[in-house]
């Protein structure tokens, strides 16, 4: 069989390692790269190589950004007394589309999971324990975790890695989406909206 | 509303243009290439760039090559008797991918649309005019245009233009699919099987 030119293999094959991206997509991909003008190709190629080379997590959260601090950890308006714990930078994405959080996020960069081998040390999680020591005024620790296993694990790790600090520690709450159906609630979703119902 | 860094926001952009992605695969893509290695990256990059580059189209049959001529144009092992006409690059992989066929091509890269104001000129089809006229040995010309509405009627109009060639033009076959179910077949499908049948 008659192959594609050495450098449009090269492309398929390349563009075929990125997740989600089986061998078809990424002959569709690769051809439509070709029917780009070379302009267009090469600002896809540099946004590619510029995005990988500028961006750093954040010394202080874990943020992503292109400085050594991210702007949130910059904004001397953001609450210092309250730090939302999260697993990735996403995350602090998806918190602050809700435009009602102003303190400020430390970012996790994974979870526990001894299943796959990741312990407390492979996360982001010891410059958490010495930012807190660093930073007397917080008050508050919101463990916003994902709801699965292994979100909740390492919820309940930090919770009990930190009783003693004094900080108040708080969980996301669990329960109906918002839009959701209790008829087709999994039990597990169900349970945690009874069990975190409040009075009105 | 808080931003990615700015070299993010542009890989996710450039992502999203792409066939396909939207603004969720752009972001995941964007993040996976961030995990990659600084390595990994610049050969996802290089890919695109050199692609774009160094590949052309066959000056001969306008199959995609990274030299003046494609391999099969190159090959004098080739039937030069034959052309089988196709729309696409992707087409010329799919004829060759059944080991079966031992002529040559010449691939139009689109086909005559008068919706999309696409016609005759539009298309590589004075090439092959001119190339049949530079190949006198070419006894056959097969169409192997998509079987649907623009595939069909580019077909009709290159047998139509090419008619007093005394060249023989074939199209290929419609029916069912192998491994097709006729009570599945749509009637378009059946009709070309019926039409087309053969003694055994």
């Amino acid at each position: 069989m008659r192959q594609y030119p050495r450098t449009l293999n090269k492309l398929i094959n390349e563009l075929g390692k990125l997740p989600g991206i089986g061998s078809k997509t990424a002959q569709r991909l690769a051809f439509h790269i070709l029917s780009l003008t070379d302009r267009e190709a090469d600002e896809l190629a540099e946004a590619i190589s510029a995005a990988k080379k500028s961006l750093k997590y954040c010394e202080v959260c874990g943020n992503l950004t292109d400085r050594e601090r991210c702007p949130i950890c910059e904004d001397s308006a953001r609450d210092g007394s309250v730090i939302c714990v999260v697993e990735s930078p996403q995350d602090v994405m998806a918190m602050e589309r809700i435009r009602e959080y102003r303190g400020r996020y430390h970012v996790l960069h994974g979870t526990i999971s001894p299943m796959d081998g990741i312990g407390p040390n492979d996360i982001n999680l010891v410059s958490l324990v010495r930012r807190l020591q660093a930073e007397p005024d917080v008050k508050e620790l919101i463990l916003a975790t994902n709801p699965n296993i292994e979100g909740e694990a390492t919820a309940m790790y930090i919770a009990n890695l930190l009783k003693d600090t004094g900080i108040k520690i708080t969980r996301i709450a669990h329960g109906l989406p918002i839009g959701g159906d209790l008829e087709y609630a999994d039990e597990e979703t169900l349970l945690k909206a009874i069990e975190g119902r409040r009075e009105l």
